[in-house]
C-alpha cells in the first residue's frame, strides 16, 4: 500500500494539446498485460530528457542520448514493460534501433524522430518482434485523454499507477502539464526502472527546456531515493508542443516563472510518487537540510539520512533515534562541518543542538512525530544559506520480503 | 551466530611480553557484566591509531587524539562498554579526560600517557564516578595471559568475543602479535561501535609503526561493511612493546616484511570477525575487485556492490542476480567505465562480460555459488593493475529485525 497516494481519476488527468497517447497488450512477457505504451507529438514540439548516469546504462537509453543529440524533431516515444533492454550489447542497441525504425515507418517519420524506453527484468533479450505485432494496436488506441490509460501501461511491480496534471493561466492563456511516471525501488528486483514522461502545452524553446529538464529533475526525481541503486534505464523526458499559445523562450520572459513551478510542482509530486509506493514503504520521510554551505552538501547530509539503513529502520518501528541521524550527519562527508552547530528537528520537535540532545527534548515529543506516517527531518547545518531536500521511505521487513523472495 | 566464527581458546592467544590487561565488572550500564578493560604497557613501548572519520566524533576519541598528538608515552588504555561517552558535548570531553586522570594516578603515571575508549549507548552522560570505583578490581585482574578476558570485556552487543594471535619467527627470534576487536554494526542500534587493539613484542620505531597502522586499517577494518554506518567512536589501535628483542625502523629492516605481513594477517582476521557476526548476518562475502587504473576505484566499486540493498539482500536469497551486481558496478562513480571490459566472477563462475551475461553461464552454477556460506564475487574492471578487497555480509529479516525492535 502506497503511503498517502492515489492515481489520480481520469479525468483529473488533462489531455495536452498535441499530445496522443495508445495504450495496448503485447504480451511481450506476460499475458494480459499492457505493456506497450505509444506517445506520438504533433509537429512543432520540443523535447528534452535526462538520463541514468549509470555506466551499465540500457540500450533504448543509449539510443534516446543519441537521437536527441542528432536534433532531428522527436515525434513520437515508444515505452515497453516486461524486459528492459539492459546488459543485452551490441544485440539490444540494433532491437532498440529496430523499434524506433518500426515506429518511423507506421507513423511516416525518421527512425531519429522517435525515442524508445523500455522497462522489465535486464539481461534478457527484447522480442522486438512482438512490439512490431503490437504497434496496430497502440496507434489505434492513440486520444489525447489516454493519460490515465499511460500510467497504468508503463507500470511494472508499482502497485499503483503514478501520474500528475495541474493548469496554470499565464499571459491571459491556459497551460496544462501532465505527467506520469513508475519506479517501486531504484532498482526493483531485476526491474531496471524509474521513468517519467512530462508534457505541456506550452511553448518551450529548445535550450530552455534543456534547462528546465535538468532543474526540473534536479528538484524531484534526483531527490528520492528507496535503495540507494540506480538503475540502468532511469529517464525523465518532458515535451513541450507550444499548442496552448503560450511560449517562452527565456527564463526572463512574463509568465515564465509560474509556468516554470508548475512543471517543478507536478514533476516532484510525480517523483514523491515512486517514494510512497516505495518497496515495503510505511512511511514517507522528507529530509529537510538547511544552513549549508552549497546544494551539494546539503543533498550529501540528506543522502546519508535518506540512504542510511539504521536510519531507515528507526523510521519503521518508529523509534526517535537520534543517535542515527546524528551519526549519519556526520559521517556525510562534510570534512569541516563543526557539530556544536548543527541543530535536527523531526517536524516542529527540536531534538539535538550543540553536538548532542537538546536540552529540553523529551522522548514522548519525538515519538509522538515518529509514529506518523509523513515525517520532516529538519536539518540546520548552521554554515551558509542553501538548502535541498531528499525524499524517502522507511525500510521493513517487506523491503527485504520483496527483494529477497522476488525473483521476476 | 556469526558466520565461520568462534573465539579462539584462551591458550591460543599469546601473551604478549610488556603488554598487561585486566577485566572487571563496573557496572556501567548494567550489573553482572564485565563492562571495563584496562590495558597497561611497560615503558618503551610505541603506540599509533587510527580513528572514526565521523564528525559527530565521541569525546574518548577527541581526547585520544590529542594524547596521541602530544607524544607523552602511552602506558595505559582504558575501555569502558555500556556508554559511549558520544554526543555528550564538552561535558563528555570532560569525564573522558577525567577517567585518564584517575588511571594516571593509579599507575603513576601523567593523564597524557592514558588512552581512552568507550563504546555503548550514545547521547548519554558516562558516569565516571563508576568507572573510578571499578578501577582497583581492574588493575587487581592484571595479567599477560588475559586476552581472552579482555576479548568478552570490550563486547557489547557483539554475539562472540573476537579475537586473534600468531606467531612468526624473524632473526632468530619470535615476535608475538596478538589482538582483540568489537562491532556487530557499523552502529549496533544506538551502540557506537567498532574497537580494534592489537600488540606485538616487536619493536618498531613511532613513524614505522603511525605508518603501519593506517596501512593494516586500509586492508582490514575500512574494507568492512555491514550497513555503511560509520560509526561516532571506531578507533584502531597498535602497541608495539620491542619485548622479543626484534626491532624495525625503516621498511627495509630483514624480517620487516614478514612481520608486517602477520600483522596485516591479524588486523583481517579481527576486521573480518566483524562482519561475520554482522547483524543478521548469513553469508560472509568477500569483493575482490582487480583491474583498476587505482586502488581507490577498486574500492568504489567494491564498496558499492558491498552496500547495495539489493546485492545484499540477493545473497540472502541465495539469488544469482547478476542484473544487480552489475548495476552496482555501473553507478560506482567511474565516469569513464567501459563496461564491455567489464568482467564478473562468482567464486570460479564466469557471470558476465561484454556488457552482459556471460555466454557459457548456466543459472545453475550461479545458484551453487550463491547456496553457500561463504561467496567471493570477483570484478574485474579491465583497465589497469590495481586491486582492492571489500568484506560485507548479507542482508536479512533479522537485520531489521534486530534494527527495528531492538532499543538499548
Amino acid at each position: 500500500m502506497p503511503v498517502n497516494y492515489a492515481t489520480p481519476a481520469a479525468d483529473q488527468l488533462f489531455p495536452v494539446a498535441g499530445v496522443r497517447l495508445g495504450v495496448a497488450e503485447a504480451e511481450i512477457r506476460k499475458k494480459n498485460r499492457r505493456d506497450l505504451t505509444l506517445v506520438v507529438l504533433d509537429a512543432g514540439c520540443t523535447v528534452a530528457g535526462v538520463f541514468t548516469q549509470n555506466r551499465f546504462c540500457a540500450a533504448p537509453v543509449q539510443i534516446c542520448r543519441q537521437h536527441l543529440a542528432a536534433g532531428q524533431e522527436i515525434r513520437a516515444l515508444i515505452v515497453n514493460t516486461g524486459i528492459a533492454n539492459a546488459g543485452t550489447g551490441e544485440p539490444g542497441r540494433q532491437t532498440a534501433q529496430e523499434t524506433c525504425v518500426a515506429v518511423g515507418r507506421l507513423l511516416g517519420v525518421d527512425a531519429g524522430q522517435v525515442l524508445p524506453f523500455s522497462t522489465g527484468v535486464i539481461l534478457e533479450p527484447l522480442p522486438v518482434e512482438r512490439i512490431k505485432a503490437g504497434l496496430p494496436a497502440v496507434f489505434a488506441d492513440l486520444k489525447a485523454d489516454n493519460w490515465h490509460a499511460a500510467a497504468h501501461g508503463i507500470m511494472t511491480t508499482d502497485t499503483v499507477a503514478k501520474a500528475a496534471s495541474r493548469q496554470v493561466t499565464v499571459n491571459g492563456k491556459t497551460v496544462t502539464i501532465s505527467g506520469v511516471s513508475k519506479g517501486a525501488g531504484m532498482i526493483r528486483p531485476n526491474m531496471a526502472t524509474m521513468l517519467g514522461f512530462l508534457a505541456t502545452d506550452a511553448g518551450i524553446a529548445q535550450s530552455l527546456l534543456d534547462k528546465l529538464v535538468k532543474e526540473a529533475a534536479d528538484a524531484s526525481f534526483n531527490c528520492i531515493t528507496v535503495d540507494g541503486d540506480t538503475s540502468t534505464n532511469d529517464s525523465y523526458v518532458m515535451i513541450a508542443t507550444g499548442q496552448s499559445g503560450a511560449g517562452f523562450t527565456t527564463e526572463s520572459d512574463t509568465g515564465w516563472a509560474e509556468v516554470k513551478a508548475a512543471i517543478i510542482a507536478v514533476s516532484v509530486e510525480l517523483a514523491q510518487a515512486i517514494v510512497r509506493d516505495g518497496e515495503g514503504a510505511t512511511k514517507f520521510i522528507t529530509v529537510a537540510v538547511q544552513g549549508g554551505k552549497d546544494v551539494e552538501e546539503c543533498r550529501k547530509v540528506g543522502y546519508a539520512i535518506g540512504h542510511s539503513p539504521l536510519v531507515k529502520t528507526a523510521f519503521f518501528a518508529s523509534d526517535p533515534n537520534l543517535g542515527r541521524i546524528l551519526a549519519a550527519v556526520g559521517y556525510a562527508g562534510i570534512g569541516d562541518l563543526d557539530v556544536d552547530g548543527v541543530k535536527v528537528w523531526l517536524d516542529d520537535v527540536l531534538v539535538a543542538e550543540k553536538g548532542g540532545r537538546a536540552a529540553a527534548y523529551r522522548e514522548e515529543d519525538g515519538a509522538r512525530v515518529m509514529a506518523q506516517a509523513e515525517i520532516t527531518v529538519r536539518v540546520d547545518l548552521g554554515r551558509g544559506a542553501a538548502q535541498a531536500n531528499v525524499y524517502t521511505c522507511d525500510f521493513s521487513y517487506d523491503y527485504v520480503k520483496i527483494n529477497a523472495d522476488y525473483r521476476s
